[in-house]
């Protein structure tokens, strides 16, 4: 392991110089004198790699700074005490973090999808070379909401959180339901504004809120978590008619990330849900993230910010970077692990099926305008024990159908497929009926 | 100092079993696995000091726990390896905290009023000994916002903070802003449900929230803070008429601790302010905090959640015990410093006084039902610079005299001060002007 001098410098290295690469450069230069005065000892700009030469051209670099043209000698150079890995995705950033540990450095990441898909490994890597991982900066942007599991919470066992973890499927939702527009039209401009990719993929269709899911989770109850179990719904099907129903019955939409910890098993999830409007996960809009959380002693607690762009979530890696530098000049890294457990005392909680879990939901028929469906709809689900809790039916559209939209009491989500196969087949309905869960998540407490 | 053997348990003593202390105690002894699983060593309770008896008769101790009958004999039994203080105020708290890290062990406190009137003393102790000092539970109760100032947001320069940091005075103004109260008799009611003290003095008049404020400016800006130089204003005073008013303005009253860093000063206060009725702020009611901080990279971020109660404190107490736990295990005690800055690399900013500050303002005027009145204000108005920002003038009352509510655009407390002095001096009002503030901390970014 790399041993640092008494108030010797900690040398950073940063691998990937994008937008939060950059942002964090800006930082690390800017706030010498701030970090000489936490710190008591100097952090300085060790080193940068970065495969795109404008970039590189673009930035003025200290003359002491020194250009790598590969990651490996990088991980491997001595001058290098800390490295920070901005590049994003599988490979190479596993084997270039992996390989910064081997070599005895400490590493510090924002790389959601590396985590969730090969977390066992990288966490288990940064046990065994007892060298300090951060990745604050994998979730909620600038929000510190891994610091506040890992260690502000610590003592207490957390129960539940939920949290709107996507900032583009925020913006495009929150628009959405302001301007009644379709999802097709909001997409778009999200994308010209560059509040979305140029493929959205992984941020309308969940996959990005259920990265970070994964690791809140893996974070708040101990428990390895497989990404590929946890079920996954994004927004592409959200349609404004939707969202003007869900305001009449006093719903917002919002894309969570919900993780549920039930003591045996865990039900962790991403989809689309109804929130009470005066709920304040309903009230976050546009780029904005917010996590609630509820623990057994804490009650609960809502942490809320930006939840992306290079300046935010450079102050996250910044925070990171300070600790792990700590933790190299006073020669007591792998203190705190990096997930808040030991690797190796965690126990395994099995994901519970989506089809076990309970909620109220939202339903939107799209029935046959003739006597006797909302009788038959209602039959239906009663004879599975799904009992409704309010109607609304509106006049007749062009067609012939007319949405007729249900919101239930709970219910298993078994119960409601098994509903929804015999009306869907029916010729009650002339499409797909609609479904929604609705998620209770408003805090606790008195005259809140 | 105190080392410990390898995985042999830290030892906690417990000074102070009020509603936190006892809280802190059912923690520590319910999740005791939980501890293992995320410290790897135990941690136990070792012994406890609590002057009531029926309080002691009450508790079911585990059979290996010390009982002391005085602190004095806790701090030095090597026995202990941590002490709780929990026993409020200043005396004997501020002796045991200096003895218990003279004998070379490590603090957790949730002592606000001794920490903002001696913290400097307290801090410089911790230095000076190489312990740990912990005080997450000073502030915002189970709000994880000291950690968050002290390392999450480490490399980023606070720019501006404000919060609703008492519970009492928050839980007074809901109801007296929901019901249309008097403040007298929502006081009593909180008094006998015990949301307020039998002597409400701290919280009520604003020196809790002053206490807070002070560690929250501390610790955000690195700067040594005289408590006494701190303007405060409590809430006494505020009638349900002005509550009414400012609601037909959009906006809500809050009790505020505000702080910001003007870079070569400081700005501190706490006092009743307006805040516009959809910011999030404004939103927070009844017995819960929160604080929203602005940071320079970082943009808004918000903690919300329960700032008071003995087992959401006691969480906060918990977290610091298991991270000063950790560094008497692994033996790297003192390694960041309590305030997250070293105490003599500090430098001292100056206080701005109440007259530099710029605020907008909510003016009610008891005016003389008689022509040229209105005419008369706005000129005393104009005439120093202040310009009105809208008016409300209603019906006459009986008494003669009629509610004239101006809000202003910007302006410094001294131009207010100065009107007013000529105002309230002439015969074309019956009464002092009440003045509250007007505080714009809407965060910022798209669609929010």
């Amino acid at each position: 392991m790399t041993h640092n001098e008494k108030n010797s410098p900690v040398r950073v290295g940063i691998v990937g110089l994008g937008t939060v690469g950059q942002g964090f450069l800006r930082l690390l230069l800017t706030n010498q004198d701030l970090y000489r005065q936490r710190l008591g000892f100097p952090l300085q700009l060790g080193g940068v790699c970065e495969r795109n030469h404008s970039i590189l051209q673009s930035l003025a670099l200290p003359s002491d700074c020194l250009v790598f043209s590969s990651w490996e000698d990088m991980v491997k150079d001595p001058r290098i005490t800390l490295v920070v890995e901005l590049i994003g995705g599988i490979e190479p950033a596993r084997s270039l973090i992996l390989a910064a540990m081997k070599s005895g450095k400490s590493v510090v990441t924002a790389n959601k999808a590396l985590l969730a898909q090969h977390g066992e490994e990288i966490f288990g890597a940064a046990a065994s070379q007892g060298v300090d991982l951060g990745f604050e900066a994998a979730v909620g942007g600038g929000i510190p909401i891994l610091r506040t599991l890992r260690e502000s919470l610590a003592g207490d066992r957390i129960l539940k959180l939920a949290g709107i973890i996507n900032g583009t499927a925020n913006y495009i939702l929150t628009r959405m339901s302001r301007e009644g527009l379709e999802f097709e039209t909001v997409l778009a401009e999200a994308q010209r504004l560059g509040y979305a990719e140029a493929d959205p993929t992984f941020d309308i269709d969940g996959v990005d809120s259920a990265h970070k899911v994964a690791i809140l989770a893996m974070m708040a109850f101990g428990s390895p978590i497989r990404l590929e179990e946890i079920p996954v719904e994004g927004i592409r099907h959200i349609k404004p008619i939707d969202l003007e129903f869900g305001r009449e019955f006093g719903y917002v939409l919002k894309l969570l990330g919900i993780a549920v910890d039930h003591g045996d098993s865990i039900d962790i999830r991403v989809h689309p849900s109804f929130l009470p409007e005066n709920s304040l996960l309903a009230e976050v809009d546009g780029v904005f993230n917010a996590i609630e959380l509820s623990g057994q002693f804490l009650g609960s607690l809502l942490l809320y910010g930006r939840g992306a762009g290079g300046d935010p979530t450079a102050t996250a890696v910044m925070g990171d970077v300070m600790e792990c530098a700590r933790g190299i000049q006073h020669a007591s890294r792998g203190q705190v692990p990096a997930l808040g457990f030991h690797v190796a005392d965690r126990v395994r909680k099995s994901l519970r099926p989506l089809s076990a879990i309970y909620s109220e939901y939202y339903l939107r028929f799209m029935a046959q305008d003739q006597p006797g469906t909302l009788s038959y709809l209602s039959g239906v689900l009663g004879e599975r024990g799904i009992s409704i809790e309010s109607v609304i039916q509106k006049g007749r559209q062009s067609g012939g159908s007319v949405p007729v939209v249900v919101t239930t009491h709970r219910a298993t989500e078994s119960q409601i497929r098994n509903a929804l196969s015999v009306i869907d087949a029916s010729d009650h309905v002339t499409e797909k009926t609609v479904v929604i869960r609705i998620e209770d998540v408003s805090m606790e407490g008195p005259l809140s």
